[in-house]
């Protein structure tokens, strides 16, 4: 089985030192989250995650989910755990007071949702869409919606899902075909059958709220006449109670080559009595809410199992003994982390963590201040930047933990390969987070066709990094960062103009580079992070010279080693796409 | 399940075009081995490849290996399947006549081998290592040995092992425990336990015929004190018939992320009795005549996989209809092969699998000239080039591998997560071959260390890829190609330079670039591949249009999108490892 310790010294550096945006410090209901409090709370998370979550990824990964006589199991200690784990408080960390939330910012649940998975991502599933459901319902129910479903989503003891998908459509929702039909109570009777329902059916929670994009019939077609639906697994009497079993079965669930212990469901909607959240034929949107942070949320997955991965990797290479290194004097074998090898793998790995660490704090900063500020203009700035780097965290950093968990693999030889030491498993439970909440593909193309060209977002950011670079370069070290860094800005202005001259010309061409430009935004906002992290690491160097020490040389370890690429993405989307569309495939 | 098709016309394109070395065209028994012979054994191949053995890819992931009592029984159909298989004599395809062989050049037996992997690598291990087994008694044992088990062997009743690791070893074979006692009547007494060893026992042959690295009492310590045993899982009567069980017995099965079908043992070997293959102390550089030729074969199962991986992901896109392309005109939904970022993944594949499959076919006839010229000087100078090109195509394939099947998952979605495809499989199932064999570490770090640094041999095939892109540019994109493929040398040789500088002041900065530079390496000799494939197919298109323009669209792909890569890794090692060995991971 793997290990796991939170990485809290790293979260609270990241607390005590980068919370540098003016506009979150303004906040003032977060006034009081001081690191004390921080502190305090990541502890308890630790150990709740590393004690209680942690060995369900195990257990899970043995004993997947049962599906049978129309009833779904989850795996031994699942149930036991999430009971621990709503009475704790943990599913209301960021949720409104108003409805039973501790009211805690992004900059801190975020941790908790990167703890979490690192732990098991699995168990992380049960209570991930309620947060999910509970952002949609919130922003587009009307009061005695929230007031019925909110405090019992918010408490863990009813769960959420969202279903989009349907056998047909995935990525397309335009080809939805689940029907809503209007009944005399104001209520819709849903219709349909949806697939890849993560959560979609299960026995941690009293009831299960699903949230249902479907089609009033006589309504526009594709996109543009899709509604959200409300739909409960028990009917919820009046008082709140649970009444009786609403008209949606489970018909199956999948077998998946990992998150095993996550039940992933094809329910059968059969006139289920559902209720119109938001307005009719703008269910998309109002999904959106829900999906958006979700999608972040994936990013943040893929930057939790890696950590683990990191973890275990990092301490098998200081045990495992191996060859000689090059340094060799005493004749005996060396632990396989004096190899060089071996440590660049583990440098590629923690770069790259540590990166996405303090870029996911940075965006979280930007959705505080995009859902608290009180001034809208900087509410929409921000809401401009999260909408920017939505698509990049939940792209790059998923495709980075594949990178990150086969390296993890590797370090380990042929014991990474055989179940015994739990490494394969992260391989297999990461590679479902390129996939879900819209494939890595569709970000890119969210990316640069909504977010890029014709936007000035990407303008933005890129003056932001260069704010940053421009002032306080006191050490000669920083200025190097700082020199490379504009380079790569550089090559970022240089990619988006070549985009928007390609818009002009021939589309193809700015679908084929999609997916290179996210890649090199990915890169060059970790290089910013770790400019940042090395500004900071030169000024209180004293204070704790190991510590920080280690983190300007990660920092020239990712600017050396791992920035490169991003030159690679573009000179590899130069070419624009007329070979790509003249293929024949034959 | 996923399908396969036998890309016979792809490889029957390279035996008919670039069978251009003059050495190998020399070797007399080969002469006879023509077109037709060739097509007709391909497409037999191709039959028994996807009728009988692709089937059990599957099943053998659904049904794995057990163990009990003592005892491992291979899945369902897997013994029916391996008898037919015999039968039909695959097994001694590559073997000499002498042994009941068919004298089969490599050119062809390579097409083979990667068929088979393309069908299922679990069925492929149970006769894989008996190749080797029969290459490692050929040239090292003596001729009673032989005479008694190389018949067996070729004619697939006997499989055969290679037992070099152990709980305490895997690349450092120094530290191997196993001893053997030389008895009385000449034979040894093994005992040890050996881990990992794939195909080390099961239910299809009458016996297996286990090669066990051992130390005898008193030898030289560390790899200089390996000697080399034949030790069969039953006795052996003078006469060739079956005696009584030998001191190996199988302890357990290893539960793997993929390969299920093929039984991974740890052997207990109790004063078994062995025989000496070559000389006292000298077993390791008889077991690496094994070893590198099997590591060729580790990097053709990458290729193999990458080929099935691609031809579902190709058919999903030409039937999946999600979302609308750019061009498109008539408002219906489009299939997703139409999506030009769908089209650059399945370019991705094919430029690399194509690419790869030349490679392979050139590196064949290397080795059929090493193996069989009677000019010597020319047979040490084809085995130079092979032993430069065995760790990149042993690494280089298997990390494309990764890659090509995970980009595969990506292109079916959410139904590339769930089993009933079978894409998935096809990404666990591949992962084990960057590890087997030596892992791809230990690769870069041969090449670099014995076969490019104080040694002639880059600089030889250097001046083979020299000599094609100087003659014979009668197109103008040929002379592109020759343009960017010359700027490619020169990197190659600016970075060969670097890693002699390196060498001389700090080894570890050339241990931290062996990865990057057989990246390099690899990338380079595919684009050297895809210039031969594109100069014949300029020649030759008016013959066959659709097919030689596609090759020709295929490399421009490669040159353009892939190549660049090449660069990416010289930049990154360039600064060697001052930072990597600097890191205390605290």
């Amino acid at each position: 089985m793997t290990m796991y310790n939170a990485p809290v010294e790293d979260m609270m550096f990241l607390f005590e030192n980068l919370k540098d945006n003016k506009n979150y410090n303004e906040i003032e209901k977060f006034k009081e989250i001081n690191s004390d409090l921080v502190k305090d709370i990541l502890d308890q998370a630790a150990k709740i995650n590393q004690e209680i979550v942690h060995p369900l990824a195990k257990i899970g990964d043995e004993n997947p989910c049962v599906y049978e006589n129309g009833i779904v199991r989850s795996p031994p200690g699942y149930k036991e755990a999430y009971t621990r784990f709503i009475n704790d408080g943990w599913t209301s960390l960021s949720c409104d007071p108003k409805y039973g939330g501790q009211g805690m910012p992004k900059t801190v649940s975020t941790f908790f949702e990167e703890m979490l998975s690192s732990a098991s991502l699995s168990f992380k599933l049960y209570s991930e869409l309620s947060i999910g459901a509970y952002n949609c319902i919130l922003h587009h129910a009307d009061q005695k919606i929230k007031d019925i479903f909110l405090p019992k989503i918010v408490e863990g003891k009813w769960s959420g899902t969202m279903c989009l998908t349907e056998s047909q459509c995935g990525t397309d929702l335009g080809l939805i075909k689940t029907k809503a039909v209007k009944q005399n109570d104001g209520s819709y009777a849903v219709t349909g059958q949806k697939i890849f329902i993560t959560s979609g059916d299960h026995d941690l929670t009293e009831n299960i709220i699903h949230l249902v994009l479907a089609k009033i019939p006589g309504g526009p077609t594709g996109t543009k006449g899709i509604s959200l639906f409300l739909v409960p697994k028990f009917n919820v009497n009046e008082n709140g109670s649970i009444g009786t079993r609403n008209g949606v079965n489970t018909l199956s669930i999948e077998s998946k080559m990992g998150i095993k212990g996550s039940p992933t469901c094809v329910l059968n909607f059969d006139n289920a009595k559902g209720f119109l959240i938001g307005q009719e034929n703008k269910g998309l949107s109002s999904m959106f809410t829900m999906m958006n942070l979700e999608r972040i949320i994936v990013g943040i997955q893929g930057l939790g199992i890696a950590e683990t991965a990191y973890q275990n990797s990092l301490s098998y290479a200081q045990e495992r003994k191996q060859g000689k290194s090059n340094n060799n004097k005493d004749n005996k074998t060396d632990e396989i982390i004096k190899h060089a090898d071996i440590r660049r793998s583990l440098l590629n790995m923690k770069s790259i963590i540590q990166g996405q660490r303090s870029l996911a704090f940075w965006l979280s900063q930007q959705i505080d201040v995009s859902l608290n500020h009180t001034n809208e203009k900087i509410r929409k700035n921000a809401e401009d930047l999260v909408s920017l780097m939505t698509p990049v965290v939940k792209s790059f950093f998923t495709d980075m933990g594949t990178e990150i968990t086969n390296e993890a693999i590797q370090v380990f030889g042929g014991y990474g390969y055989t179940k015994d030491q739990g490494i394969e498993q992260l391989y297999r439970d990461n590679r479902i987070t390129p996939i879900y909440e819209g494939t890595n593909s569709v970000q890119a193309i969210d990316l640069v066709f909504r977010k890029v060209l014709n936007n000035k977002i990407l303008l933005n950011f890129i003056s932001i990094v260069k704010e940053e670079i421009k002032i306080n370069q006191e050490t000669s070290e920083l200025k190097e960062f700082s020199k490379i860094l504009s380079n790569n800005l550089r090559l970022l202005e240089d990619f988006s103009t070549l985009l928007e001259k390609m818009n002009k010309t021939n589309k193809d061409d700015v679908s084929a580079a999609c997916n290179d430009f996210l890649k090199v935004l990915g890169y060059i906002s970790l290089a910013f992070s770790w400019f940042k992290i090395s500004k900071i690491s030169f000024k209180k160097i004293n204070d704790n010279k190991s510590f920080y020490e280690e983190k300007i040389n990660t920092a020239k370890y990712f600017y050396d080693k791992i920035l490169p690429r991003a030159e690679m993405h573009y000179n590899s989307a130069k070419s624009g796409s007329n070979i790509i569309m003249n293929a024949k495939f034959n």
